[in-house]
């Protein structure tokens, strides 16, 4: 029940080999288990789930990250390693140090990542069992492999690929994600790897990778419920002779990885549960970023908004709704309000040239721009999301069982 | 699908005369027109939504109560009159007027009300034609047909009531309300009128309201979205000796009101829209209401944890995910969660003793505490909900056709 095209197309990134296993963590018998190994001299950043329920693996995976460079992420779906207390941080740990023998580098320079099912401890063993043949079946072309690996109630894969020309080196960015539910991420998404051939200083890719997860994840919602799981990260190989240390590639860079993360956080949301419909919703004209966002997710996480996109039922009042109860001081009697082209409202009233056919015409598409005008300043922003269908609560319902 | 019993016991209130009609408002031919009547030197006490777009009754009903104490309420369902800007005004204040001459009053001493689908521009006509046969149908013992014409998804009347003596004098509450779908109150309900017989000042009379209704309708949310046209109102009609400037009464009288209001919010829980459990959420060990009650809503509003609800699944890793993105600085290690009498987590991690099975007999009760200890302090909350449903969606993606 996916929204839209899908392009699995992507590039290598010199530096990046992967691997991916069946380990049996999942019951579908499908791959779960997904290695990265970056070449020695690679900078990593990444930003985490803000969860005060933060995964064990996300707890280590930090404190990894300050320690060392990693060479490895061990990646696991089907087991979130998460709300199982300390026993969580020594299977996690334990992994680790598995890994960094069959891998012959030190622990702390790998991370580890889960994501599934919370509450329950992970299956070591099962994982420990793959890791000499992920290390002997490492390759760069492994990414779809990847993608695939990492994911738990998506239907597809989510790979975002970039190449553009720098002084004659040919910089590459390349990315996957995962995540179709409990999705309203907090500082990071659920997981998503980004590798690139450039090399770059730590401060400065810390940077990169912040700013382009506030411009695409933290913007995307599926159901306003967040993981404990969250984590996105950026790393570069440092294979070219481009550099981030030069501004001006910098500056393309940044343009083409803020295309990149979106394209890879609007495909979590076109892949969201039980999505029959993929959302933007356009807050402009606002006296602060946060007024436009908090006007915006107001609207994007409204159960009864979300419906009526499910049912393409052009009830607009409901957005009425949604803005009211937003919390934000603003004059209603200068808002407009567009469905797509369709103007609903004018001057914080029903547009006498609206006529519910024209709304219901809107309605009826796949992919649907609603646009909030404040006409009180001239910040901006976007949320992205996806409609509550009956087929949304069939899937975690079920979701255990 | 209600959840539970319904009683439609009441006692009539002395000074209280009601009525309703079938204006055509809705649809489905059923009561759309409710007429309060109050007798002359009764007081009215009254708390309206917080929502931004507060309908134009809202509005209008809020200058009226400044203005005069009220002697007619006059209710609509099946049309919200909200988001029609200047215009619902108007028509607000034209069904006023066209009481005043039917009831020989003040148009400032009627105050309008309604509830239904918004953004629709209210059918002043339709109304105003009940007018003279509601005010020649006033009877003091139409309670049920008053909770019954201000339903709207309702599928069954909300009223509770109370009787005491006090100093040889009977003493009556009695209450109806209306709500099912778009619950998350901000200072009041959808709709909720009380009268009681004994006589008040309106000062006491609004601070016995609001604690009541912080206590009651400002705990329950359904689907944390909230409406814009809340209003609960409470009048004292002063046919008893019996005076609010009677501590001893005041006292009394506020246990009572409180539980006559519990019950009513409840009710609109045990209706909510698509339900099939009753929830409340239990937090306590805070060490301020605020964090208390921050992390019972993040629960009783997760997607995740109500369809985990609806299925009857004891997927406690989603009340782990919602404690952990309430945005409460609490230490999750001293945390104890329990489902009914099972204790699914004891500091911070899984319950050792806790078995699968345990937590699905549990879940699969249709009536269901879930508490969390955060065991740091001594405040405590609830909030009560219901689940989330394939039929909640499916109500409200057909509500408009």
């Amino acid at each position: 029940m996916a929204v839209g095209e899908n392009s699995l197309a992507f590039n290598v990134v010199p530096g990046v080999r992967l691997a991916s296993a069946i380990a049996g963590i999942k019951s579908n018998q499908t791959h779960d288990l997904v290695l990265f190994e970056f070449v020695l001299g690679s900078v990593t950043a990444g930003v985490f789930t803000q969860s005060l329920f933060a995964a064990a693996p996300v707890v280590l995976g930090k404190q990894h990250l300050e320690q060392a460079s990693p060479r490895y992420f061990l990646i696991n779906s089907g087991n979130a390693n998460a709300g199982v207390g300390d026993a969580g941080l020594m299977d996690a740990g334990h992994c680790c140090s598995a890994l960094s023998q069959s891998g012959g580098v030190r622990p702390e320079e790998v991370i580890p990542f889960s994501t599934g099912v919370i509450g329950e401890r992970l299956p070591v063993e099962k994982i420990t069992d793959q890791l000499g043949l992920l290390v002997a079946e490492l390759a760069e072309d492994k990414w779809l492999d990847a993608a695939q690996g990492i994911m738990t109630t998506d239907t597809r894969e989510k790979i975002a690929s970039r190449t553009f020309e720098h002084n004659g080196e040919t910089v590459v960015i390349t990315g996957i994600a995962k995540g179709s539910g409990m999705i309203q991420p907090n500082m990071a998404t659920l997981l998503s790897y980004v590798a690139t051939n450039v090399s770059a200083v730590g401060q400065t890719l810390q940077a990169s990778l912040k700013r382009a997860v506030d411009l695409s994840f933290n913007r995307i919602t599926v159901d306003s419920d967040t993981s404990t799981n969250d984590s996105c990260m950026l790393t570069a190989t440092g294979q070219t002779s481009a550099s981030l240390a030069d501004e001006s590639l910098l500056e393309k860079f940044q343009i083409e990885l803020d295309a990149l993360m979106l394209e890879l956080a609007q495909g979590i949301v076109r892949d969201a549960e039980g999505a029959t419909k993929f959302i933007e919703v356009h807050v402009k004209g606002g006296q602060s970023m946060a007024d436009c966002s908090a006007i915006a997710y107001a609207i994007a996480n409204s159960p009864l908004m979300k419906t009526a996109l499910f049912a393409s039922d052009a009830n607009w009042g409901r957005i009425v709704m949604a803005i009211g109860k937003a919390d934000v001081q603003i004059d209603v009697r200068r808002l407009d309000v567009f469905l797509g082209d369709v103007q609903l409202m004018k001057n914080g009233e029903k547009n006498p040239a609206y006529t519910e056919q024209a709304g219901a015409a809107v309605m009826g598409e796949e992919e649907i721009v609603i646009t909030v005008d404040i006409n009180a300043g001239d910040f901006a922003t976007s949320v992205w999301t996806s409609d509550l269908s009956t087929e949304y609560v069939r899937i975690n319902a079920e979701y255990r069982t």
